[in-house]
Order: C-alpha cells, then sequence, then structure tokens
C-alpha cells in the first residue's frame, strides 16, 4: 500500500521532534515541504529526494505529495509544529478520497502553543483557546467572534499569526476585542522564533500587549483571570493550592 | 546551579518522546512522577534513581523534587502528555519562588488533544478550545460557562478527564450543555488509550457521543460546524479549498 506520512516537526531544530517522526522521515523515499522546514532535517537525511513548493502553494504541493505515494514512493510531508493545528494535515484528507490506495498517517509535534508555553513557564495549565488572527482563510467576523467568546469563558487564550505584512493591527484590535471583558492587567506573554536562534519572549500586561509591534514568527498568549507572573514566568494555576486549603 | 526539568513524555511509549525530553531525562540524577510514567522511561535509563508518590499527592511530590534539586541533584520530574497542560509544571513553578537556587525548565510534549488528533484524523486544524471535565479543582458552574462559550464560538473543542467513578455523567452533562447551541449532527470522535497497547477510536455525531460510556483514559472531540467526516477521520477544514475556488 502506497503511504504518506503528515508529519509535524516541533518547533524548531530536530532537537524538538518526536522518536516518531523521526522514524517517519526515515521511511520516506520523498520529503515534501517548504524549504525552511526541508532545511531543519536535510542534514539528518542528506540522501532523500526533496520536493519543495512556494509558500501558499498548499493545494499543488498536496495534490503532489499524493500523487508521488499513489505512484509508489513512500512520502513524507512536513509542517513545523504539528501538522493538525494550522498545518497540512487537513487538506490532506480533505484531498484523500481521491486517492483511496494512499494509506495517510498524521504524525503529531509539539505546536506552538505548547513550545511557546513551555518557554514562557505554564500559561497553558488549565483550559484553553487557541486562535489564529489570519483572515486569509476565515472571515474576520468569525475571529472576532471567537475572540469574545474566548473572553467571556475567561480561558487562557494562545494567538497564532498575531500579524502579517498585511495586517498590522489585527493584534491590536484582537486584543481591543479581549479587553471588552478582560482587565487591562491580565498577564500577558509572547514568544519569537521559538526554539530557533534567536528566541525571544516577553511577559507583560493585555494593555501593554495591544501596543506591541510582533512579526507573523511570534505566538501570543494571553492569561486567564487566574494567571500569574511568578518571576519571570508566566503560570496560569490549576487549583491544586486551593484544593490543599479548602 | 541546581536543575529540575518538568518533562512531557507524550501519550505513550518512548517513540512520542521529543529528543529534547530523552535529553532532560538523560542528564538527570533523579526521575520523579507517578509509577505509571516512570514505567515507560524505567528501560530507558535502568541506573538513574527512582522516586514515586501515589496519584493526588501532588504537592508533595513537587515539593521532594524541589528539594531535591535544591539538594543538588539534577531531578526530571515527568507528566505524561504535555507537563504544560493539566501536568506539573504549574505547580512546581508556583512553590518555585521558596527555592530561588534551582532553576526551573519546562520542556514540551505532545499532549493528548495533539496525539489524540493525530489519530483520529485533523479535527483540530483550525480553532479550538481544550476543556477539562474534572471538577476536583475547578467549579462546575465555571466547566458549564467554558463549554457554552465554547459551542457560542464555533470552536472545534477537545475535553480532557471526561469522566471517572465519581463523575460517571459529566460526559452527557456537557453534551447537552452543547447541544443547545451546536447540532446533534455536530462530527465527534473520541480516542482511549493513545499511543499505548489498545489504542481504540470511535468517529460519531455529538447526540451519540451524549449517550457513550467512557473512561478517563478517553479524550475526547467535538467538532465545530464545518468539521466533516471523511472516510474513516475527522477532519475540521482550514478552507483552502473555499480560497481557490473563490
Amino acid at each position: 500500500m502506497s503511504k504518506l506520512y503528515v508529519v509535524g516537526l516541533g518547533p524548531g531544530g530536530a532537537e524538538y521532534m518526536t522518536e516518531e517522526a523521526r522514524a517517519a522521515l526515515a521511511r520516506a523515499d520523498v520529503l515534501v515541504g517548504y524549504t525552511v522546514y526541508l532545511d531543519l532535517v536535510r542534514d539528518m537525511f542528506p540522501d532523500k529526494e526533496i520536493f519543495t513548493t512556494p509558500m501558499r502553494q498548499e493545494i499543488e504541493r498536496c495534490r503532489r505529495a499524493l500523487e508521488m505515494a499513489s505512484g509508489g514512493k513512500t512520502v513524507a510531508m512536513l509542517s513545523s509544529g504539528d501538522a493538525g493545528v494550522y498545518g497540512m494535515a487537513g487538506l490532506i484528507l480533505e484531498m484523500s478520497g481521491e486517492f483511496p490506495e494512499v494509506e495517510i498517517e498524521v504524525v503529531a509535534g509539539v505546536t506552538a502553543a505548547l513550545s511557546g508555553a513551555a518557554a514562557l513557564g505554564a500559561p497553558l495549565m488549565h483550559d484553553f483557546c487557541v486562535i489564529s488572527l489570519s483572515d486569509l482563510l476565515t472571515p474576520w467576523e468569525t475571529i472576532k467572534r471567537r475572540l469574545r467568546c474566548a473572553a467571556e469563558g475567561d480561558f487562557a487564550v494562545c494567538i497564532y499569526n498575531p500579524c502579517s505584512k498585511k495586517r498590522r493591527d489585527h493584534l491590536r484590535r484582537a486584543c481591543d476585542i479581549l479587553l471588552d471583558v478582560k482587565s487591562p492587567d491580565t498577564v500577558s506573554g509572547w514568544v519569537r522564533n521559538i526554539g530557533r536562534e534567536g528566541q525571544e519572549m516577553k511577559i507583560l500586561t493585555l494593555g501593554e500587549l495591544r501596543d506591541e509591534e510582533l512579526d507573523m514568527f511570534t505566538t501570543v498568549f494571553v492569561g486567564s483571570s487566574k494567571t500569574r507572573r511568578i518571576g519571570d514566568r508566566m503560570v496560569t494555576p490549576r487549583g491544586y493550592e486551593n484544593k490543599e486549603q479548602n
């Protein structure tokens, strides 16, 4: 049977990859993905066939990966983070009906919500939402509604794609929606270039976050009402301390 | 400097661990955790000192881990999944003020939301919430509010701790709250024993999920209004197909 692995590499270099992901790449004849992801693993597998397409040609890239698998090659399609979170797993499965002979296996990886949280401390210890501010594929009205519901539910919120060249003010607009419900003192944070050279991070208030200038390589965290700053870490308690007292 | 790693092992065996997690365990003098997690890694590191405490004694376990690190040992505290998602990272950081000499590093892992999603297909491809139904540490009113907000925001929802011996009807009550807003035909799924022997899963509707008898080793997924069943997979589209058409 033809096989296509859809593999999440984790946030940065090879050290954030699971052994399952490494094994899937090792079994593959062809590695498919953006150049930047392939560069992360090329040194590990110098003899593999490589197929890259430019950014934004997702449908074409998925079709080629499925065609190569259908033709008898074992294919590994690479995403950074987790292929199942704003990655390629969904599109591959949506197109899989045309390629019933290809067996598809999704290999989970550490998405930026988790790796960024670990860098900041433990902001997602309790219930949380993950929301992308990219309106390329989602109406802005839907994004606004989700931000409002996340705030009303007092979730910790992890924000992907806080801005881009075309959407400079999305983070500010998102913060304003959250600020309709949440205190401007809500503990927040961001991490840039997670797991890569030049990783940097900052803990600040939601009111301050509103005026930050961030780029598309940054993941943002906004706490729940319970989230605290402890030293240089951002922590959402799970409640054990309260339990002991009660 | 004394060092304490708080390490997420991923869902099951060693293959789901990142290289970063493996390296942290290798550097540790002592491994701390529940017996069941230690069993997963004992074979990899047969010579390590081991410290276990029973379930529920989280504060005592964290204090001992910090004390051992303070005493000069390099300590790795193990969680399944990700230590930063309903794990031990938050509690360790909350208690860290008493041990300023201990440097704490959180090592992210693949939490059940991601590993379970990969097993089912790609249910968390777009914006999602993670909610625990455990009311040991959280008032049920808070959990209800979050479920309602998650439904109103049309998020995909991943549910941890769907039931326990004491809370047999929590999943049914949670589904009823979601059903106030969401269609009973909403595509849903569950995965049991993720990444372990006896892994099983099922895709079903939200109406059917309401009547399932699940245990605490199960992670539940309820789709957004866009989530579809494609063959034997649960997929939340990200929207590329629409984009191409527009």
